[in-house]
């Protein structure tokens, strides 16, 4: 990395026309040399999901000074995937999913596209932190996360992650921003998850809503607790998915 | 659950005209009442995506003594949910994803649809594993996994599973299984992940395929190992994503 700036691949899940995603790219476009594979239409709810069943296409958008931008038809682990085999001319230094319209703290990690790039960055090896404001709305004010956001990816940056791990970084959709909490993934489950739609015959339609219930309110190092309380919530996040505690229990079974 | 035989939800990602999820049936249907919510069409890849921007609709297939079998025109995850919210007459006392053909072991977890039904059931509260078989024949033989399906099946349903813990069995397509082995997430990485597909103008089209790096072949601990060997391998699984040992050193950052 002498004499170079950072390379940057930049993804995320609500497509290259986001408000989110242009934001990000404003905040963090003075720190390094930044390159968007990012989903031509909007992939919210996509996890880690692939496009096995067909090709999938990029084409460039624009090429400026320090700022490469191509659109994907693919999900984002599909773009961060492709743009390590095709557009980028190194391995980069970071990868950053965001900055999304929507919370993806606690049990949303697995649903969220978001979270698909950075899971995917942090398994080909590389530092990678998703952002994702509190808000839904097309026109939300990312504003007031600028500075934490430059400011993550300036540590990450320095100092690195580990190998296997990445950061879910979560901001409130407020003004006035207290400062950064480290988190543990809130437990929480969905209810009431579908809104019947129709009848036809015998076939039933639902739509997917829900409301979130938070098992755990009053517990401060929950990453939910952070974002209730005006706090940016860094939650340092695995891919192993391993449950170490349950194998010497599990060897008594067999 | 006195009185009750077990209530016992199947979906998978191969969809509901596969082999995998008709076998296991075969194996399990003595076991409980079982009800069947699996997609109309393969969605391999899916991992725990939803569909977020159009309804889904299920139809009941058949109804018989102890099997009811209905499709989705959803996910994997969507399949568990609405299963959940509309045709369970009750809290199933455990969830199974699969038979998969092709394996989930190692960073395969994170993309895979049979996995996202096991999260799932894991995040509603109930004991939850997926089966994989290793191989992608559309007429694989399961009948070597039939013993092993029942064994660990019947070992949940007594002992149950740990909250926010599932299990990722994964079982090699040979004819003599050596036997089961308790294992932790292989640390693997895809490569050579795209098959260049065509040039149209400035648009580039690419096919997933990619091949499979063992970072630690020789790791006797990982599930990969164990399938090597000829193991069934069993990997208990975590949804709480949580780095807890980086928490102490992201709090000197900020």
């Amino acid at each position: 990395m002498e004499n170079q700036r950072p390379l940057i691949l930049v993804s995320n899940d609500d497509g290259i026309m986001s408000k989110g995603i242009s934001e990000l790219l404003r905040f963090i476009r003075p720190m390094g040399e930044v390159v968007v594979m990012a989903p031509d239409t909007p992939r919210s709810g996509t996890s880690c999901s692939l496009t096995t069943n067909e090709p999938i296409h990029y084409t460039l958008v624009r090429k400026d000074v320090g700022l490469t931008i191509y659109k994907c038809s693919g999900t984002p682990t599909d773009c961060v995937k492709l743009a390590f085999h095709t557009v980028l001319e190194r391995k980069p230094d970071l990868v950053i999913g965001g900055i999304n319209h929507g919370d993806n703290s606690s049990v949303n990690v697995h649903y969220s596209g978001t979270m698909g790039v950075v899971m995917e960055g942090c398994l080909k090896g590389v530092p990678s932190i998703g952002f994702s404001l509190c808000s839904h709305e097309p026109n939300a004010d990312f504003e007031p996360s600028g500075t934490f956001v430059r400011e993550i990816v300036t540590r990450v940056l320095e100092k690195g992650l580990p190998p296997l791990t990445c950061l879910n970084v979560n901001i409130p959709a407020v003004k006035e921003l207290k400062g950064v909490r480290i988190c543990r993934q809130t437990n929480a489950r969905w209810e009431n998850e579908w809104e019947n739609f129709a009848h036809r015959n015998d076939t039933h339609y639902y739509w997917l809503t829900g409301e979130y219930k938070n098992l755990e309110p009053d517990d401060e190092l929950t990453d939910h607790w952070a974002l209730d309380n005006g706090y940016v919530a860094i939650t340092p996040t695995t891919v192993d998915v391993t449950a170490y505690a349950l194998m010497d229990e599990l060897k008594t079974w067999f």
